[in-house]
């Protein structure tokens, strides 16, 4: 079956306003596609298909009226399964929330249908946002579009397949310490994570409050971009600085990446102006991240883990447990720290325009997989997913993650981060990058 | 030996300015009287008698020339051993500082200084400010004026004493739990913690940063409240609202108060207008304020526990180490709870100006008791201490405690609580007391 959207959502929206297209026909298209598809893919927990009809009715007599809501006007979108949306089943991938109806909007949808968007349902999650590989869900696995028996990475993961596998050409996710890039890096679409509370986090169910963050799955960096404009307001024309300066991580402690998926990273960057860069203190930011995400998520699930353990899917529920022992006095410390480590970063930015460095250090894992070798020493494939993400949500950084092209036909995704002010430029570097397929390289 | 200060800071202001005394005179007599009771009381753990008399004759001289600090000027103030003033020693009660000399004043010493005090030393406390009682410290107990043979409370222990034996006027404490106002109560005295952040922390060595007060210690609230303005800029003249609307709290849950203590705070009230009320949650109070204070407090101290742990009293060490215990989670909700506990208080402030209820719901015991008995129920000493003084750390309300009168001779204090901008009212009420001395109720 064919990707029922090819073009970008610049194209759509040309295309909606030629008339060579209707938001009907988008979304008609699409519940087809999903109908088709989804048994195979596990991207969508709940599809809308009476709702999605009528908003985009409604979209089609607005821009037949003359009332245009710009670029994502009349474009269907999908919605991770722990962001509310009114009158939909929203149950977090858990089956504590099982028949659990969302009663109103969170903040990102109310916006996204002030924008004119056709919300098409609700895409599936790793359960309650709780791991980075997507594959443990009361909806099942979320299945890589590049191969269904591989992980889409989570707890986007249904977003990041919608996306890949050309159901939607947008999807709303949420990143706590990667859960929109990284399954948007494994499925070789796009992901950006904005700024900390740039987009709100209202109506959103919670994994750990001062690390969660909104963020946008795309086929191209240039539609992340633009449904963030549509969303957020954006402060003034951004200034010109060309070349960017960019800093790019050099592999060291605290960043398990496999060196094909480096080089590659590194490749699409050709012929911009990088220089190498040791990411500083980068085990104490790994260490105050566990603190922080322990210590917050276990608040979050401490009466359910009492109360009716049996609902949680039994690797979640030991994550959970292993959360409730975090000392208070490593959180009380990790808060207090998280200063110095921005300020450590702050000082990078004064060099660099832009940090670059892969988004995960390995390819997507078969489902399931819990151990991956890297460079032939073996390693958690949780903390390795998690290793090179994390750090922007501890520290608020705004983090784009862009396909660098394919080793063995698996994608790998190029992490951009940029201080907040300057996602222009995270979207400007993106545009020049040159990404690559190599085959047989990832075991070499 | 009689005590060196009877009179009201007003009072001394006055004899200053009249010739009556000179700065001089009144660091010289404090000076002897420290040299000659300390070692009985174990008020102070270091004296600046150099400092002092160097302090009292500027201050003399300026006065002379015409230059006039307002109340503070002249008057000789201790300051608590956790409090940086500048060349002194200041080592927290702890084995762990010994030697340390601080090396510029805190910020509440700072504003002492341009009010024209006169600082004559540093005052003993609870070994890093981690108990109630008093009675734990590289310096020993401090002992109550009323009977040596009893507790101070702490942690401010030295400071209540200090005052109390009337030593010194006024003396500067820190207050995370009741450290200010449970030594004020158990040694008959006026302690003053005001509204969370109104005196600077900087400088302050910390026991846990969100429930830190600095706050005072003098012989009347009236003293208390001419310091308080000496070191803090008050808005506006008072509304006048009189009578005052005051809150009783109950004996209820959570309440650890003695029979003839209640009976005798609640008398101090008489004739004015006074309802009954229950204080709302406040077993979730106690529990949230646990939360924070061990988790702020072993984020202080976790690299002492783990290197030099034979440094600390054994008491304190095992408090830490339970310290260490509590969840990160549990802090979260502690943390998120805040607001609601605040909240419930202030609808109680819609319906009085104060609340009213005991600093301590028991007379000061034998040093070194770890249980006593109320009302025929054995509790434990730490527990009692705080239970009325720490709900309002948590909530960071302004709360003062006043002499309410003695029981067999041992001295009682009612506690006055306010939100933030009606501290006048607290003190107009305190000038409406009546202590009264009652003997053999106690284990009536």
């Amino acid at each position: 079956m064919t990707r029922v959207h090819e073009n970008t959502i610049a194209e759509l929206a040309a295309r909606l306003r030629s008339g060579a297209v209707s938001a009907a026909e988008l979304a008609r298209r699409t519940l087809d596609a999903v109908a088709g598809r989804n048994a195979e893919l596990g991207a969508f927990a709940a599809v809308d298909a009476e709702g999605a009809r009528e908003a985009a009715r409604r979209a089609d007599a607005e821009l037949a009226a003359g009332v245009d809501r710009g670029p994502l006007h009349g474009v269907p979108v999908a919605v991770k399964d722990n962001i509310d949306v009114a009158g939909l089943p929203v149950t977090r991938g858990s089956a504590h929330f099982a028949g659990r109806v969302a009663e109103r909007d969170a903040e990102c949808v109310r916006r996204l249908r002030t924008a004119g968007a056709v919300i098409v349902g609700t895409t599936t999650m790793h359960e309650v946002a709780y791991g980075p590989t997507g594959d443990r869900s009361v909806h099942g696995p979320a299945r890589n579009p590049r191969d269904p028996a591989r992980m889409s990475g989570g707890s986007s993961g249904g977003a990041a397949v919608a996306v890949a596998a050309g159901l939607v050409p947008l999807a709303v996710g949420t990143d706590t310490g990667g859960s929109v890039r990284i399954p948007a890096a494994l499925c070789g679409v796009a992901g950006f994570k904005p700024a900390f509370g740039a987009l709100p986090t209202g109506g959103v169910f919670p994994l750990a409050a001062t690390l969660d963050h909104v963020g946008l799955i795309a086929g191209t960096a240039a539609d992340c971009l633009l449904a963030y404009r549509a969303l957020v307001p954006l402060p003034g024309p951004p200034r010109r600085e060309t070349p960017a300066r960019i800093g790019w991580a050099e592999p060291g402690p605290g960043l398990p990446i496999a060196r094909p998926v480096a080089a590659l990273a590194r490749r699409a960057l050709l012929g911009q102006d990088v220089t190498g860069v040791e990411l500083p203190a980068l085990d104490e930011l790994h260490r105050d991240f566990a603190a922080v995400q322990s210590s917050e998520a276990y608040a979050v699930h401490a009466d359910r883990v009492a109360g009716r353990p049996e609902l949680f899917d039994p690797e979640v529920l030991d994550r959970l447990k292993g959360a409730a022992a975090m000392p208070g006095w490593r959180y009380v410390r990790a808060l207090a720290a998280r200063d110095g480590h921005r300020a450590r970063f702050d000082d990078l930015f004064a060099r660099f325009d832009l940090l670059a460095l892969p988004t995960v250090g390995i390819t997507a894992p078969p489902l399931d997989t819990r151990q991956v070798e890297i460079d032939g020493v073996t390693v958690p494939v949780r903390d390795t997913l998690l290793a090179l993400t994390s750090p922007w949500n501890l520290t608020g950084l705004p983090a784009l993650t862009v396909p660098a092209g394919t080793l063995d036909g698996l994608p790998v995704g190029l992490q951009l981060v940029c201080p907040p002010g300057r996602e222009h430029m995270l979207f400007a570097v993106a545009d020049l990058l040159r990404p690559a397929a190599l085959e047989g390289t990832l075991d070499a």
